[in-house]
């Protein structure tokens, strides 16, 4: 089974030595990390979030980039059938593919073996994670603010998910636009909602950006109608996307990941540098879900205090609602960025600490060590916390993660009690309303809390 | 509450002579005609489908036709909120107003006062049908056969609405455009399910064609996902119009409306003109319908004969195997229009006796006058049972049907024996299964079969 | 030499019944006319202006519409050369071609066989030119006034023809679009030097329109860059478009048909009712042609007096200026017309007498008759000495025109002696710089001024 | 004189360190450079070709790189006015003004500071060359072979002009897009014919392809027209641009650049590894110009040999034939592509020598060791030939040139006897026909050939 891939989408044509440098025999790593993100999106639709998974079932997978008259071509071998409509590849996917090939190239050619880039410095890390969005076209010049961010699980029930929608087709309806991190639930959920709302109003730009990044994408493979894919190189420059791209946050039911960007956007605005930055938040879900958001909201109010609470609102069982705040807000946006001087497109101005911009890799070593306790400063105990669930989430869905679980058994979150016995409570949430995994397993929880 | 509406979509300038005849005072009865169907296209969602209640609730609405300098304005007193999000028109039902202006004047104007137009010839009305449709721009030159008529009941249960988007989204998915009847229900899900489809394929010329009449319109307005809405003069011009410009037809579970609709085409194909017309016919639903499209394939049968039943396939709970058929048919479609020379998109070449051409008006008299007996043509009987069911449509949901039935009681159907038995039966299935009327109200039949 | 032409541009596909009105055994007369249209828009780019000469020499073309799958299509015998680039035909005429038979099948099935229309009624006149032109797509809705209406002779020397390019380009540059009445010369240059400018500037819609009528086409062929070809049924319809359409005129030297165009804006322009209407009319030319526009100016003030003449502004050797002027009135024109809620793209407001709407028919009895004499009100002389002027250019150049001549000597001219004395000047001056005929033949006059 | 100016064309958002980088403050050099390119395309228009001159006159000139919230906006001092229409710049200059920005930002940060790029290494320069052109959009995949290069004078006369504009119109007519070197005469007449001849066929996709470097764009501003304009490193680099982005190549009288382009061609082309690539070299001009083309070709014949003779065709008075032969030559370039798997958009297969790849610096030195013999490969003479004619375009209008010459006298050209005649006839044909510079000036030789 060999496919061959013309390119559609953003991607032009590569240079020779470009070519070379994914070549399976050349540089081995790079090659892996480039199939298995193309595997990844080869198998949207899939109904696993198991990286693991799906990189044992698909071992023979291959892909070839060759260079032919008309541009690069794509050769596919034991692809996964899904991307397939009676043979042809899903034109949405074959994009994602370019997509794909793009930022793989970029980010490794032009920022890693770049030696003018010190990603170690706060500065050129802003710096790279605006030029991967540019050069992936991401950067609209002279559009007003519009582009509302969506977090929220993945694993979600029937409900929750068609609120996902009403709240899209809301947002389409009053033509923003819509950026998730990719995969099924609700970061598939609100892009079809605005993918018909906007076609209510005839909305001929339509955005329905999908951030990943190679360690997530095989576990959340963007759907097909994500029309702009960015592989960012890790959580941490991901995250920064979101925060400087969106012009607001709406955020649904879910679970460790919804938790960790939770965490992650109420840290920054804690900041004092951000107080007057305008960013509307919103936590948003059906009559059904209203518990679930009075336990976060809980949760945030003991941690991080009130003042983090007074950040966000919570809307329940009320669509429209969320999207007017998302809408009535943009004009502040818009002129909050005119007085700095600062860029519609892409937020200059955030103040983001290091705490919130270095990668953390979780290991059993540094879950350990993680400093949690309640007695610092509400924006470093956010970034602390976001770690561990960041950790949370590898050890769920990530294929690193999960071997390092299979090997070492569950990682260990330790630190002041108090704070301990409300992660655990948390978490322990999560499990029970299955928001850990795609419903279906048995789930096994990879974090033991020490209370 | 006054709001002035600005032009969208593909109306133009009006003259002062044509915007005279719109007026208010001058000729009342096209006032009325224009003023219905309008009051009919901004109550899109709303959830009725009482022609009559409709006209009631909005008894001081009010439009004015007016110039501009920047083109034709609308000015809209009373107007249902449906339409508006935070204030504004919504786009699709924007265009949908200025659809409405350009039929009613285009009708009146060229067609019905042109003496050269002699709408009781069969070659007239065919001709008739097209510049009505060529006008409204719905002819696409160049462009292979792709336009997939999906018929079906406004009134269905989640299951089978569900299963319509499915369906729309494997069209979708294959490039084909979709034509319904507009409303709720069957009208409805294609379309949501087809744009989805498109945007996975980037598809970038969606046609979602609503074709209606001024007399069914406020029962089943057109929902704002429809980028084509064309309003044709009755019901018998809609139903020929859906016929040459499709190039394959999908038919959901419905009521009286979706049985007046296969018995036109299965009328039509049986014509001894159109055996070798590829026209592929499909019955498709859920698994929980299947008894439905058994008990619709018996009564065919047994009142139409075999050679009817062999027109159509009944596809059960395989929305991409419907998808498919329709898929793999367009060939044959375009082979055989190329090898007579026919348009892609006006099928000319399709026989249409005047049977099926001739406005019937239901009234008492005209519905117990039918001649409703198993001792005819198939094609014959098929237009008179035709009628029969188009009467009882009449009479549950456009306004003058309901005002008819109020005064004199229900329509009688009457004939042969052993043909009333079978309607009855049918009749009786629809509303047992609520597809006569949107749930939530009794329904009281407005016909009375002699048996 | 058979040729088969594919629609391209406006005209979408015919009726069966409009497809036979254009057969060239139904309709003899109007298939003539057809023929004929199309044959000089074929002749494009050939170096004759004797519409006589021309049809002899293609004597055996022939144009057949057909019904194809694909739409119509034009099966054209014996066409001349010039049309095509190495055997295919260009673009740009192609869609002439189909302007062409889009502009015949309207004016004959939708106005002259239309007894709703008065051809002889004001009001219906000036509503029939609106929806030839709304028909042609003429109308563009949302945009500010930009039109700017050249006319001049398509007999110009060398240094005006420059001159005319570069004041294309200077309109071109201010994103101004251009109107004429097609044929080589000033109908040519400024369309040449706008696309220039207007490639300059990335305009992305411009427009070059041209408007003609049967009559004229042949002597005048449209060259391939007019974008808008339309025809109008009459030289007086073709004259009421420009001047509703247009928002500025611009006057380059030129002969009979200039005089005409220049006597038809003076006459309505000096009309009461339009005294209010910025209409701004500049005469320009290069330094070499100063004395050419004095003696146009002297003519003028002593026929029709100094108000005639302070409606214009003579611009010697500027491009630049003349174009500015154009540019400069279009905001009071636009304010104009949104204080009389009149539209952008058809000034309603205007008013125009029946002296100038009826067509007048050229012929020796009725050039004869025209009443030339100085003692009648400055409007209806101008509208007088138009027809004079119209008579003259159809025997130069009109087929029609051409036979009358040639078979009865030359139009006699009367009238006034002090005003004949001037209008045999004036024409003298035209014979003598060559502005009468394309140069290369000996000029032999069609008109003889009794003085 | 401050004027601001946004975005237009292919530049999106610049990063903060990019803009800091192009601070006056900051790297002064690289500041010159971009300021004295953006002076350059400013300078559109006007009539030198002394860039010494033009630095001089606009000495407080200046230009700033700031960020605003809709992107980038360039603050101009003392700017040109040529540049503007009405106090507004022209789409087409502003364009310019951006892809300045991005070529200097990109060849800067990404190219000359990237310690993986090795710029000595033929390999790397290829890919560089590569990498600017898709950096500058200039690579379209999908497309057929279709962009003809033209080269030419500066300084040709008005004949010469027109012929030019006649072979633009006859490729436009052909939907064959172009590519010059910028600048006035036989660089702008092609663009200005293909606008007109594009216009005719509707082209909606028309490419005027710049191409240029700093030390020359002063003296050959691009005009207006050109909507792809590239500024590369140095003229090497421009050159490699040109045959491998070109498909075929005209070549219209000009001096002594012309012949360096010519001879770069024909060294290129007599590569042994280059033989079955199929180039189309057509030299043309008008009837007044053969002998200028007689003398050009035996000079070819006389020290290259006839087999570089063999390799172009001379066409005399003819545009449509020198279309017709581009026109004619690309299926065939098309199917070389193909069988190679080469990019139609860049032809990696041909062969390029080092020495035609490496900057070559004309100073009295390097110019004076020139090895100037006949007994040498022809491809090697062909390269040393190129470099002696590069040298004398820069004494002729490159500021750097100008400077040297001014200081030191003329370059010395010696070399092999019978060579050093030819040479010296050819360089004093130049002169004689006034094409060293533009008219006006008296010419004073920049070199001294020693015979």
């Amino acid at each position: 089974m060999i496919t061959s891939i013309s390119p559609a989408g953003s991607l032009e044509l590569l240079s020779q030595l470009e070519v070379e440098r994914l070549k399976k025999t050349a540089s081995s790593d790079l090659y892996q990390l480039y199939r298995n993100c193309t595997l990844a999106v080869l198998n949207s639709g899939s109904h696993t979030d198991d990286s693991e998974a799906l990189l044992k079932e698909y071992q023979s997978f291959d892909v070839d980039v060759v260079q032919r008259e008309r541009g690069v071509k794509l050769v596919l071998s034991h692809a996964p059938t899904h991307a397939f409509v009676d043979g042809v590849i899903i034109k949405g996917i074959q994009e994602h593919l370019f997509s794909v090939l793009r930022d793989i190239i970029y980010v490794n050619l032009q920022i890693e073996s770049n030696p003018q880039i010190n990603l170690s410095n706060a500065v050129h890390i802003t710096n790279t994670v605006f030029r991967i969005l540019r050069n992936a076209g991401a950067m609209k010049m002279g559009v007003d603010p519009n582009l509302i961010v969506c977090w929220g699980g993945h694993s979600i029930n029937p409900v929750e998910y068609q609120y996902t929608r009403e709240v899209g087709n809301e947002l389409g309806l009053r033509e923003l636009n819509v950026c998730t991190g990719c995969g099924p639930g609700a970061m598939e959920g609100p892009m079809k909602g605005a993918a018909i709302g906007h076609a209510k109003q005839r909305y001929t730009q339509p955005r329905y950006i999908g951030l990943t990044e190679p360690s997530i994408i095989a576990a959340e493979p963007p759907n097909p109608i994500v029309n702009e894919l960015i592989i960012m190189p890790d959580i941490e420059k991901r995250l920064e996307a979101f925060v400087r791209l969106g012009h607001g946050i709406i955020i649904f039911p879910g679970g460790p990941g919804t938790a960790e960007e939770l965490l992650y956007i109420l840290g920054i605005m804690l900041h004092p540098d951000n107080r007057d930055q305008p960013m509307p938040i919103v936590l948003t879900g059906p009559k059904e879900s209203e518990a679930y958001f009075r336990s976060i909201d809980l949760f945030i109010r003991e941690t991080l205090g009130e003042e983090a609470a007074s950040l966000y609102e919570i809307v329940i069982d009320d669509p429209a609602k969320a999207a007017q705040i998302m809408k009535n807000a943009m004009p502040r946006v818009k002129e909050h960025r005119r007085s700095k001087e600062d860029s519609y497109s892409y937020n200059w101005s955030l103040t983001i600490e290091p705490e919130f911009q270095m990668p953390f890799e979780p290991t059993h070593d540094s879950m350990a060590n993680l400093d949690l306790h309640l007695e610092q400063k509400p924006e470093i105990l956010a970034a602390n916390m976001r770690r561990a669930f960041s950790g949370v989430v590898a050890g769920n869905v990530k294929a690193e993660g999960i071997r390092e679980i299979k090997k070492h058994g569950p990682f260990i979150l330790d630190g002041d009690k108090s704070l301990m016995t409300k992660m655990d409570r948390l978490l322990g949430d999560f499990v029970e309303q299955q928001r850990m995994k795609l419903p279906g397993s048995t789930y096994t929880p990879c974090y033991k809390v020490k209370t």
